[in-house]
This record gives structure tokens, sequence and C-alpha cells, in this order.
């Protein structure tokens, strides 16, 4: 696929083919490439459950106001925003960089402090933020990567997050920025066309 | 370019080269297509400054920890998260899907108090991570649309959020997720190879 047309033809599907299985490899590969996503000081404050059997859809299905597309979809991700990353990964990001020469060992002690200070302290705002920002970056690199593979996408925010987090075990302080529905379109659906967008001179400026 | 290539061969460049200029018309076909961008019911609270000339790139860096590549780069964007856009779309975004055939009227209104639902009242935190998520969709997207155009890219996030907003005339009560730097890698510049990513089987599990 082109990479122009990836963006262009992508469009947010909600009639997936429920007779279509996604293979544990595929997933793998669409997780393999969306790891590939830049992230604020190479934090990567995401983790993903992909929810696939169906007894875990029909559960997830009942937590996103009873859409049919998560259970026909063939798999859902749960695209979560983790505000632990700064702690638990800056040791291993500081640790590559000097290897591969990015930095001396002198720069990344100074660096080690750095999160705390850009992205705020545990429990603020700026840290959900933060947290937030890079897992949606993740998210929408994950809806181009599944493209690759010959899988439509659908971003899904129309559930409920507690239940979401009660019912996968995800910690209380963790955000669920979106779920993506991924399937392939299913044959009896129709594409409308594209809905309004906002034109470009409508939202920018080029000063 | 090819579409797996665009997500692979993606890196966040540090060194542009400064004699390289981009045309509006190169700025335009990146917004149009980061456009496409999928959004919370299609509400789009995104905005851009693109920062292009070099009075503005000066005042820009100076915001932002004196980063050369702000004027190295071809174009800075500043990629703002709108929290006023529920209001203020709803109703094109309603009007478009039943014109288009997604709704009829009775499910549209009933459409119109869903964005204060799902993505809380105007001041709340809820709002705000509604807006920064579909902007970083928005940047995301924004990156790989730059690449198909022959540009790389650095999404940036040190720089006073304040400070910007000041210099720029951004309301305070919308945010900004992310700096991005477009332009045309320095001749000179030799990149490193690709820095830490955690595994997929450290920040996933299929269920």
């Amino acid at each position: 696929m082109d990479a122009l047309e990836n963006i262009k033809s992508r469009r947010s599907v909600n009639y997936f083919d429920p007779s279509q299985e996604i293979s544990d490899e595929d997933i793998k590969k669409i997780l393999e490439l969306s790891a590939l996503t830049p992230s604020s000081l190479n934090l990567q404050p995401w983790e993903i459950i992909a929810v696939k059997s169906s007894d875990k859809k029909k559960i997830l299905r009942k937590c996103a106001m009873d859409q049919a597309k998560v259970e026909e979809a063939s798999v859902v991700f749960i695209v979560i925003a983790d505000i632990n990353a700064c702690e638990r990964n800056i040791d291993s990001v500081l640790k590559s960089w000097v290897e591969l020469g990015y930095m001396d060992v002198k720069t990344a002690v100074f660096y080690k402090t750095l999160p705390q200070k850009l992205y705020g302290e545990f429990s603020s705002q700026k840290r959900k933020i933060f947290a937030v920002k890079n897992a949606s970056f993740f998210a929408m690199t994950l809806m181009y990567a599944a493209r690759t593979l010959g899988y439509e996408t659908h971003p899904m925010d129309g559930f409920d997050e507690d239940a979401v987090k009660k019912e996968f075990g995800i910690s209380e302080e963790k955000t669920i920025p979106v779920l993506i529905a991924v399937g392939k379109l299913s044959p009896s659906a129709k594409l409308l066309p594209r809905a309004w967008r906002k034109s470009v001179k409508d939202f920018s400026k080029i000063v």
C-alpha cells in the first residue's frame, strides 16, 4: 500500500466481518510496527491489551455501550496510557542513548531528572496529559499499521473507562484514551461518503 | 513511499538543513492530509500555527529551551488542542451526518447532547484529555503525511507552554501537546541507530 493512500483511504469502519479471525502473529506484527512510534524522551508510556477471544469481547462490549462492532471486529485493542512510565523506563532510555552515542554519561545523569521537570509529579494533571499524548501517537500509528496488513480500524471512545479497568485488571491511576477495533470490512457494508472536515484555512495559519 | 516503510523508517531528526525552505503549498498539502485524521465524534479539536518566517522561528526557539532545530527546520507546527471544539463543531458534524445518511434527524437531536456527556464539561480534566488525545492523533498523522512529501520530522515537548501561548496569541484554556519541526535532513548529519524500544511482549498481552 502507498503511504499517501494509507492516510487518504483510512476510514473509521462501523461494520466488520464477524467471520474473520486475526492470528496472534498479525497482532504481533501490528504492535511491532506501532512500537516504533516516537514518544516524549522515548519513555513509551503505553500498554496494550488485545481483546480477541469471544468471551472477553462480550465483556468489553458490555463496557462499551453495547456496540456490536466490539464483537464483530477480529480484535479490539485497549490502549492504556501509563503515568508510571517516567520512573519505570528512564534508566533503559538513558542506557540506550549512552550506548548508541546519543549522549555522554554526564549528560545522561542530568537527563535522569528531566521527566519530573517536564511532565510533572506522579499524580499531576500534566503527567496524565504526557501519558495520553504519547499513547495517542501510538494509537494513530496502530491504525495505519493495521491497514498495511489489510485490516480496517475504528477508534472508539464510547466506553465506561472505570468498567474496562475493573474487568481487565488495569490500575486505577492509568488512563484509557481509546479502544481500537480492528478487522476486515463486512462484505455487505457500504461505506458512506467521508463526513465533514474542517478546511485547512479554518484551523490553521502560517506565520 | 510505501506505507510500511513510512512507519519503519520514520525517525525523529535532530539536524535539519537550514538552507531548505518549504512552500506554503507544501504546508497546505501536509495539513490537508492531516485533516483526514479521525476524531471523537468527528469534533476535530485541533488548530495549527505553522511557524515559518525566521522572525517567528527565533521567537519560538526562545520558548523552546533554545533548541537550534526550531530555527534549522523549514517550519515548526504548533499543535493546539481546543477544548472549545465540542460546542463549536457539533452542529457541523451532525448536519453532515444527516445529509450523508449516517443518521436521521431524530438521532442527531439526541447526539447533540453527547459531547458534554462523553467528554465532560468545559473546564473539566476529561475535556482536556479529549482535546489532547485527538490533537495527538492529528500530530501523528502530520508526521507521516510530511514524509510522503519528502520531509523529516521531530515531535518536541521541551518548551514553555505558557510562553508559546503568550507569544502566539493562543487562549489560556487551550493546550499545546506538541511542536513538530519539519524539514529536510541536514546533508552533514548521520542518523544514529534507532534507540531502545520496549518489546511487544513487555507492553502487551492477548486475551
